[in-house]
């Protein structure tokens, strides 16, 4: 392992920034000076930031380095297809404690770099700094997108469609997945975890992706949402942020939350409530967005293709609430400050 | 005090945001979506990121809540006008541990709109989430620039004149006796230390500005530097930032290096080389740039706005080093890992 202090700060960037090359006409000037150089004609330009902080969002007893560094890249990237934009570049910044070596920082890298390729996205600017007390990491995403085509939180209307891609809850149970085998395996150096047939959770929590192809199915088929966000605190936290901001209620009918089949073996296993885990679970990166009522036979068509229409906008006085299998109506609570974390 | 976990994060997010306002005509829509819009026309995008972390960047057993704030701001800014452009927006992270209230993210709010209101710049989005280890704030800025004003670091070219804005070595002069009053008063918990006469290096360290007006008087002489670096590493690191970039060599004079008399008389009372802080200290976000051996007159004459000539760029094969005032020549070091994060 090599110390980073034999390298120095602007060794260490150097070397990590050596093979960075651009692929977007929208990146100037990349890496280097003070701040990266970019350019927008006529479209609009988008910005999202994130934070990660070991402990919180990653545990490096079963988070690889690489691993955070793609999710660091794709959860920033993920803000930006959830406004109906194209990711086309990125700022990192990293703080690093005693305990890393440059080879550490380099498997961060490997996975930043792999998300920026698969994504088509230019990493523009990199800082390290030293850290007290383990590994931090944010991400900057700057986007564009048309300025008609752009989409807002507080734009749903009375009475478009609810839809969201893909399926809801897997990465907290691949969370749930990872943290018994730590606990089971506590105190050894050296285990292997049982974790065949569990793949997909797996995928979900460690190595999540931002759905990048729903932006392209909605443009192919001319569907532009009246309100998108990106599912990352959960089900119900995000759509009463869309419902709060848009001053609209709604209603999610619990039978229609796709749940993949892993998901639901592993609620069971665990003796968990099922669709807890979908609604408030987080970090699946999926699309939830809203359309007009008349898109109802589209967006319908659209199900092989893994989007799903689970309810519809209605009256703010009529509240925020999950519609049971038995036709009961519970109300929508965002998650507690705790939870936010994981 | 209010509990964090009694907001929620939304209610949070709401709380801290529903008083920004924009002033900047390239902000579309800020805060409430997953990312800001902006719009550039024929200009370039810059941006910039900075990640500050407690015990490396900041001890809050001196720096107020406000001050971290305003510090997050203004060095982000500091890095778009190090490139001759202009802030525009602002994206904030904070990470926050249990033992921080509702209030205290008030306090670090107050200053970051402070810096914002100082500056012209627009708070465009803000995300919070937990942090297990203390406090962590990051922040990314957006400006705007002409084309052909921006400033690189690759771009120095012998002979060119190498100039510095301020003076040097105060913030670092501010944190020493920063440290000294905090060791002396140990254990106490309501201590008045003497500051008096010294406030100045208090400023440099707990309140840094941005050098917007030096930006602005350049522009206002039509001096367009070849090269500009935002002084945070030190003046040592930074000056070999840009040689390493341009592929050239840089001669020093320690006799022009500007040091303020507080910046003196503290170094003599710690008995702390002088030449040593104002090359190594760092936090000092002064500008250091470059400009052609033909504006010599035209910056001389700048020596009373607090710009200052201090050497000059030479080939790479000369080297970089420091003339000391016997017309000894010592290597300009950059400085190790672990002071970095100071």
């Amino acid at each position: 392992m090599t110390e980073i202090a034999s390298y120095g700060k602007f060794g260490l960037l150097e070397h990590l920034t050596k093979d960075i090359t651009h692929a977007n006409s929208t990146t100037l000037k990349g890496v280097g000076d003070d701040a990266a150089v970019l350019e927008y004609g006529t479209k609009a330009t988008l910005v999202s930031s994130v934070l990660l902080l070991e402990g919180i969002h990653f545990d490096l007893t079963y988070f690889a380095l690489k691993f955070v560094g793609y999710k660091a890249a794709v959860v920033a990237f993920a803000d930006i297809y959830a406004m109906n934009g194209q990711p086309q570049q990125l700022t990192v910044n990293i703080g690093i404690s005693q305990r890393f070596a440059v080879e550490h920082i380099d498997e961060i890298f490997i996975g930043l770099q792999f998300a920026c390729k698969n994504y088509g996205v230019d990493i523009v600017k990199v800082d390290v700094t030293a850290s007290l007390t383990g590994l931090c990491i944010t991400t900057s995403c700057v986007g564009s997108a048309d300025k008609d085509q752009i989409v807002h939180q507080n734009t749903a209307k009375e009475p478009d469609l609810i839809c969201v891609s893909g399926d809801l809850g897997g990465a907290y149970m691949g969370l749930q997945l990872l943290e018994r085998e730590k606990a089971v395996h506590q105190g050894e150096t050296d285990f292997t975890p049982d974790f065949a047939g569990k793949e997909y959770l797996l995928e979900r929590q460690l190595r999540p992706e931002a759905r990048q192809d729903i932006v392209a199915l909605l443009a192919e088929h001319g569907i532009v949402p009246t309100a998108m966000v990106n599912v990352k605190d959960g089900l119900s936290s995000d759509m009463l942020h869309i419902c709060r901001q848009s001053k609209v209620g709604c209603a999610i009918y619990e039978e229609r939350i796709p749940i993949d089949f892993q998901t639901a073996t592993m609620a069971e296993t665990f003796n968990m409530n099922l669709i807890t885990a979908a609604l408030n679970g987080g970090d699946d990166y999926e699309l939830l967005f809203t359309v007009p009522l008349s898109m109802h036979e589209k967006i319908e068509d659209l199900a092989s293709e893994g989007i799903r229409l689970i309810g519809h906008i209605r009256a703010a006085d009529e509240g925020c609430a999950l519609i049971t299998r038995d036709a009961t109506e519970i109300p929508l609570v965002a998650q507690g400050w705790t939870q936010e974390g994981e």
